[in-house]
């Protein structure tokens, strides 16, 4: 019988796992011995943090970048198959949902391997469900085109779109372009259109407001080089 | 100085709240005294479940229903100025997220209130995350039409924008019409899409499986009456 591909999700800030990661989430990622990971070096340091006597040396760990093209997906399909559980973890939050992973969650499917998914944070989620917007529709775009002109007219679409179907628009972008994103933001979105900010999720630094565009306009908004979400509704 | 808005998630199926939950999110709903929530009676079970001794009866509950058109939404805001706390809790999930919530959230935002959203279970999510489509670009878009002509228009328009941008689409059906929606989905779906039935997800019968239409129509998948998540990805 196969064993199973856990989905753990990682804490997206400094914090206490405890305070983001379900006691069934820690315990399943410290009774697992493989692992398909972003980065190997942090989540052999996350392990060690939910279990300081966490047994690294004999966990086995396949990093999957864009480096090695994700040469060991195959290799850890065949552990699955021999019956052997596989934790797949990125850097933070959800393996697949705007990180490396779904790679190796699809080829599972493929030969039928139960996939299962445990509780922690998503930092487009938990961004969503604080901000008050449209809940009942909406869509992650992940980043926004890294050209100014063409950003420009992304935020100009998303506005019209907001406008159409009054879906949430949430997008993310690099930290050290958070400002960028924000003045261009308020200088090309409609007065009437809600933005959140979302920033440093679940951290010491927490901060989310939903404000009208031209509230937004009123403040001169200085935004940090940390993790932020970005949402458009109405 | 004004309290906050806390958004606790709610388990999505019969399990114990320790697997979906985390640590900090029980210990901060077990501490709150007011809460604005979609039913009452569900609620109390909720707080007598994660403790045994909640008291329920030193506790104000505001039931936010489409019945009494959200009429305690202003007074729950006074309750957060004059420097309370308030949980905000939905039947299953998080508050705010196909299901509702979100008004009581855009006016504290108005009033410049916290919001703080804890962690626990969004069968949306997990789906997404367990499915292995697109983490990169998605879209939710809650119920698709009831009546049958616009149903199937949908399914294939949402087979259109899959094959044009690679989206994953995430949808939800009522649960007695789960089947009805998987043989519409067979019958007008492209052979190649790929299609993620997600049933009881963190519960006993929990059962996530992603194949291409084409597979789907060969077994007679008999869909259960309980909550399903659709997604369709390529």
């Amino acid at each position: 019988m196969s064993g199973k591909l856990y989905i753990i999700p990682i804490p997206i800030s400094e914090t206490d796992p405890k305070k983001v990661l379900s006691e069934y989430t820690i315990n399943t990622a410290n009774r697992l011995r493989f692992f398909v990971v972003e980065k190997i070096k942090t989540s052999r340091q996350f392990l060690r943090k939910i279990d300081k006597s966490f047994p690294i040396d004999e966990s086995v760990f396949y990093e999957l970048n864009k480096h090695n093209q994700y040469a060991f997906e195959d290799e850890v399909i065949q552990k699955l198959l021999q019956g052997n559980d596989v934790g797949l973890m990125s850097e933070s939050g959800y393996p697949g949902i705007a990180d490396p992973g779904s790679g190796v969650v699809k080829k599972a499917h493929q030969k039928n391997i139960n996939v299962v998914s445990l509780i922690g944070p998503s930092s487009i989620f938990l961004a969503l469900a604080t901000s008050g917007l449209n809940g009942q529709g909406f869509v992650f775009n992940g980043y926004l085109p890294k050209t100014e002109s063409e950003r420009i007219k992304k935020i100009k679409s998303l506005n019209q779109q907001v406008k159409q179907n009054d879906f949430a628009q949430i997008f993310i972008e690099t930290p050290y372009r958070n400002q960028a994103m924000f003045n261009d933001l308020i200088k090309h979105s409609f007065d009437e259109t809600l933005l959140t900010i979302a920033e440093d999720i679940t951290g010491k630094q927490e901060w989310i407001k939903t404000k009208p565009i031209k509230e937004w306009r009123k403040q001169k908004k200085l935004l940090p080089k940390i993790p932020c979400v970005f949402i458009l509704g109405c």
